[in-house]
C-alpha cells in the first residue's frame, strides 16, 4: 500500500534520528535547560529574533491547549474557523481548560476577515457573552490552504484593533512556508501574530512542536503552563535535538518543499488525466474528484481519505504527501488513474 | 414607561413574598433540609412522581451548569440549538466546567430531529472528537416557541437510541405549560427527559429554579455538585417557600397563563391593526414587524427589544409579557400603534 | 429547642424583609443595574471609598470561588489556613476552578505570619510548584477569632512584599467588626486587603454577600466572572435591598454587636459556673469544656455542636449566637448548666 | 562532574534508541494503533494479564492527570501522602483538572494505613466536603522507599472497603520491582491497585510511561482522556518501540536492579567510612548525613541534592543512581569521602 492518507503515519527523518543518537551519551540539565535545547532555540531565534521565547512540546493538541489556556482569563473565548483543528479533532481540549470556542463559518478553512468581524460583533455583549480575546487560525489550514502576507496582515490588524491575540497553529507550517504562494517568513509571522507554533511532527520529527511567543504579555510564567499541563519533559534534550536537526541546513523547509512538490506533481497528473480538483493545491494536500468506481479500484493499492460525496457517482478524495513521499509513488498513482 | 422588554425586570408575586415572610421567624435545619423545602418538593413531586429528586437553586445559569457538569465525564459534550441560552448568553459557563457545546443550526430556536441526528453523526469520531452525551433544549425556547408532545417524544427517542441524556431548560416552563399548543404535563416531561428545571424567576419568584432529576443515573451525589458550584443556600427555606407558593393553588401555571393571554391579546391587536408578526405567538413573546418610524415613536412610552432588521424601513421588535402585565398595558400599546 | 448550633439556621431580620417588600412593585433594570443596588453600593462605599467596586452574590462559596478564580491565572495557587472554609467545607469549589490550595497549619484558625512566610518559601520552585499568588483568611475566623489591625497590617505587608493578593472571607465580618478586640473599620480593611466580602447571610440577610474589590488589578471584567459562575441574578434589586437595609441605621454592625454580647454573656455565665472555655470569646462563638454527662443533659433543650473530645469524660462544645439570640436563651442555658 | 543528582538528566538506554531506529522506515497506522505498540502492550500484558488496558504517554505528570481526571467525577477528591509528587512537584496539575488533593502526613513518603483511614474519616461530610474517591501512592516513593506486599494489601483492603480507587505512580517502579525488599510482581500489583503506571523515563526510555488499567470501571473511553489532554501521539510507534525494548529480555528490571546495586554499594561505602544514613536504602536513592564541610568539598566533583539540614554543622544529602551509574562513579565518591 502506498500512503497518501496523511503526513503522520510515517517515521522521522534520518537526520532527526541521528541527532537524537548524538546527544544521548552525556549527563545534561533536565527540563529543557540543556545545551541542546539552547542551540535549537537559538537556531529558531536566528530566523525570527532573540526577543521571542521558545518552548518545545510533544504534540499539537498540547501546544494549542497550553498556549490558549495560558493566554486567557476564565471568561475569555477563542474565535476560530469552524473546521479549525481545536474545534473539531481535539476532543474538546480547549473547552476542557474552560474556554469557549466561537466558530466562524469558513469555506476553505481560512478565516475570512469580514466573518471574523461579524463573529466578534455578534459575540460582544458584556457580561452575558464570553469575551472574544484570541483568534486561532492554522497555516497551512486543515485543507492545505496557505495564508498570504496581505491576508495575515489584514487579520492581524483586525485583531489589534479589537484587543484580540492572534495565534497560528503551525502543524503544517513547514508546508505553508514552502508553498509556492507563500510570501511570509518566520520573522514576519512572529510580528503579525502574538504567538504561533512550528510543527515538527509532520515535517520530520518523531514528535515535537516549537511554541514561539512574540507578544511580551504572553511570556511571563509560560513555563508553569508547560509544566502544569504535563508537557515539560525531563529529558528535554531529545526535543531540542530534533529541532536542532530540523533547523540546521534548511531541513525544515526542505521537507515541506518536497511534500509540496509531490502534491504539485499529483495535482498535475490528476488534471492531465482529465479529473478535476476540488480546490487549488497550495501545499501538501490534493483533493481530486473521481468516480466512485475509480476510487474503489484505487483503494487496493493506495491509502487515502474519502473526503466528501459530490453526487451518487462521484466523490472527493484527499491525498496527502510528506517528506517521505517518492515521485515513484506519485507516478504509480497517476498511472493507476 | 410600560415594560415589554423582558419578564425579569419585574418584582415577585405577592403570594411569593408572603410565603417568605411566613417562614421567617423560626429556627430550621439549614441547607435545604428544612420542612418548608420538604413541602415544596412534595408539591412538585405530586405533579410528577415521588421518584424524582428535586433541588432548588437561585438562577438558571447555576441550574444549567450544575446539571450539565454533574452529568458528564470530562470528554463528553452537549448538543444544543445554536441560540440555546447556554450557547449564547451564559458567558461560557458550560465550557468553564470543561465541556464543549456542539451547536445545531435552528430557525425557531427548537431542535430539529434531523439536525440533531446530523450533529450527532458528524461529531462521532472516537477519540478525536468530544463525545456527544447530552442534548439541551429550552421549553419554551428563547423565542417563545413551545414543544408539542410528539416533538418531544421524537427527540427523546433519538436520544435514548444514542445514549444521550435529554435535558430541558425550563426558564419559561410556566409559559410553555400554559401555552394553547401545549399538550404535555410535568409528569410526561419527566418521563421524556432525563432531567429538567422549572423556572421560578420569570414566573413570580424573587429568584429560584427547581431542578428535577428523573433518570436514576443522574441522582447520586447531586447534592455535592449543588454545593461545589456555590448554589447550596444555608437558609434554604427561602427557596422552598417560593416554590411552595408557586405550586399551591396553581399559581405557577396561572402566572404563565396570564402572561400568555396578554401576549395573545398583543398579537391579535397587532394583526388587527394590519401589522404582520414574524412568528406565531405560542407563549409570552410577540414579534411584530413594524416600520422603523413607528418603532421610534413607540419607544417613548414602551420598552422592548429591537430584534432584527427586515430591510431599510422595517424591523422586527420583541414584546415580552409576564404575570405583571396588565390588559391596560396591552391596550395602550395597541392604541399607540 | 434553643438554637446555639449555628448562625444560619435562622431567618432574616425584619428590616431586611421589609426592604425586599418595599422594592417589589415596580419595573427596574435587571442584572444589578437597578437603583436599589446602586443605593446599596453607595452606602457601602460611604464606609470605604468610592474607589472600590462592589458586587452582590447569594452565598459565600460563590463569593469565594468567583473572587479567587477571577484573580488567578491557571498556574497560581492560594495559601490558606488549614481550617479555612475554602479548604474544608466548600466541596473543593476552589479546586474545581483549577487552583491548588496550599494549607498552612493553624491553631486558632488565624494565619500566622511566620507560617505564611514558611509556606510561601516552601512552595516556591518555578515552574515545578504551583505559584503562590493569593492569601485567603477569614475574619472572624471559622472559630470566632478576630484579627487586630497590627495582625492584618503584618499579613498585608508580607503579601505585598511577595506579590500576593490578600483576600478576606467576611462570612462573619459583622461579628468581627463588632468585636471588643476589633480596631479596624471597613475602610482600613479595604486598604490592607486587595479584596474581601461582607457577609450578609449570617448578619440578617435572607442570603447575600457583598464583594468589595479595592485593588484596581482585580476590577476589570469582574462582572463576567459573576455571570459565568451563575451568580448574576436577573432581579438584582432583591440583593441590593437587603444590603440597603443592613447598611442603613447601622443594622449590620448592630446585628454583630448583639450576637457578640450574647456570646459574652454565655462566656461569663459558663465561667461563673466554674466551667472553663477552650478559647477566649472574641466574637459570636463560645467553646465551653463540659463533662459528657452534662453535655448529654443539655442536648434535650439546646442544639449545639459537639466540637472535640478532651478525654474520656470531657468534651468541647461550640455555642454560636446570632442577631436572633435572646438573653433569655442565654439565661436558660446558664441555668441549665 | 559525576551525576548523583537524579535519574533523569541522563540519556536513554542504547537498546531503546536501537528500537526507535528499527521501526522508523515504514508507514504504520497512527495514534498507537500500530503493530509496534501492539507488541509492546502484549509484552506488558504477558507479565500481568490480557485483561488490563495499556496506554503509552510521554511523561509522569500527563499520566497522573489523565488517570485521575478520567477516573473522578467533579466533586471527588484524591488522598495522597503529603510529599506525593502530584501534591508537590506537578504545578497543581491535578487541581487544574478540578480535583482536590487531601494530603496525609507521612514521614517516609509512604501512606500509612491508619493515617489513610483518619484522612478518609475526617473528610467525609457530604455534601460539604469533597468526596474522597481515589488514593494515590508512589512505588518507589519520592524518597526511594518500597511497599511490601503486605503493606499494599492492607492499603488495597482499606480502599475497597471504602469505595476508593487505589492508584500507583510508578515513575520509579523499575527500581521498586528490583528492590531487595520487594515481594510483588506486576500481576499482583495490578490485582491490588485499580490502575498504575510503569515509568519508562527513569528506567531507560527517552520519555515514556505505560498506563495500566485493571479495574474495568476505569477502562471505558479512556482513549478520549488521553487525546483530550494532548497525550495521544500521532507517531505512537515511537512510544511502543521504547517499551518493546524495555520489556524484552528483562531490560526494565535489569535497569532497576543495576541502579539499586549502585545505591547499595554507595550505602555500604558511606557507612563503612563511618557516616550514618538518614534512612535505609531500599531502591536507588541514598541519604547520607555528612558535615557541611565535607559536602562542600564533594560538590566540586559530584552533583547531588542538599536534602535537609540536621544542625548547624551537618546536613542530609541525596544521592540518586540510575542504569547509567558506573561502579567507578561509586568508588570515586567513597574515596572522596
Amino acid at each position: 500500500m502506498i500512503n497518501f492518507k496523511d503526513d503522520y503515519s510515517i517515521g522521522a527523518h534520518p537526520k532527526v534520528l541521528a541527532a537524537i543518537q548524538s546527544v544521548n551519551d552525556t549527563t545534561m540539565p533536565a527540563y529543557g535547560e540543556d545545551p541542546v535545547s539552547d542551540r535549537a532555540r537559538k537556531l529558531i531565534q536566528n530566523q525570527i529574533s532573540t526577543d521571542v521565547d521558545i518552548y518545545f512540546v510533544t504534540g499539537g493538541t498540547l501546544a494549542n491547549l497550553i498556549m490558549i489556556a495560558g493566554a486567557l482569563r476564565p471568561h475569555e473565548a477563542v474565535i476560530a474557523p469552524e473546521f479549525g483543528h481545536i474545534n473539531t479533532h481535539e476532543t474538546g481540549a480547549i473547552e476542557a481548560t474552560g474556554h469557549k470556542i466561537i466558530q466562524v463559518p469558513s469555506q476553505d478553512g481560512k478565516l475570512n476577515p469580514e466573518a471574523l468581524i461579524k463573529a466578534y460583533d455578534e459575540n460582544t455583549m458584556p457580561p452575558h457573552m464570553a469575551k472574544p480575546r484570541l483568534v486561532y487560525i492554522s497555516n497551512a489550514t486543515e485543507t492545505g490552504r496557505v495564508y498570504t502576507r496581505s491576508e495575515l496582515e489584514k487579520l492581524s490588524q483586525i485583531c489589534r484593533e479589537r484587543d484580540l491575540y492572534l495565534m497560528i497553529d503551525g502543524a503544517r507550517l513547514s508546508a505553508a512556508l514552502a508553498s509556492p504562494i507563500n510570501d511570509l517568513n518566520l520573522s514576519e509571522i512572529a510580528k503579525l501574530a502574538d504567538m504561533f507554533w512550528i510543527g515538527g511532527t509532520k515535517a520530520g520529527a518523531l514528535f515535537g512542536e516549537a511554541i514561539v511567543l512574540s507578544n511580551p504579555e504572553l511570556k511571563p510564567d509560560f513555563d508553569f503552563h508547560v509544566k502544569q499541563r504535563g508537557a515539560l519533559l525531563s529529558k528535554g534534550r531529545f526535543l531540542g535535538a530534533q529541532f536542532e536537526a530540523l533547523f540546521s541546513e534548511h531541513l525544515y523547509i526542505q521537507n515541506g518543499a518536497h511534500a509540496n512538490q509531490m502534491a504539485q506533481s499529483l495535482s498535475e497528473g490528476v488534471t492531465s488525466k482529465g479529473f478535476p480538483l476540488q480546490d487549488t493545491t497550495e501545499s501538501n494536500q490534493v483533493f481530486p474528484i473521481l468516480s466512485n468506481d475509480k476510487i474503489k479500484a484505487l483503494e487496493d493499492r493506495f491509502s487515502f481519505y474519502h473526503w466528501a460525496n459530490i453526487d451518487a457517482d462521484q466523490s472527493i478524495i484527499r491525498l496527502v504527501t510528506s517528506f517521505t513521499t517518492q515521485i515513484s509513488d506519485v507516478d504509480e498513482f497517476i498511472d493507476a488513474l
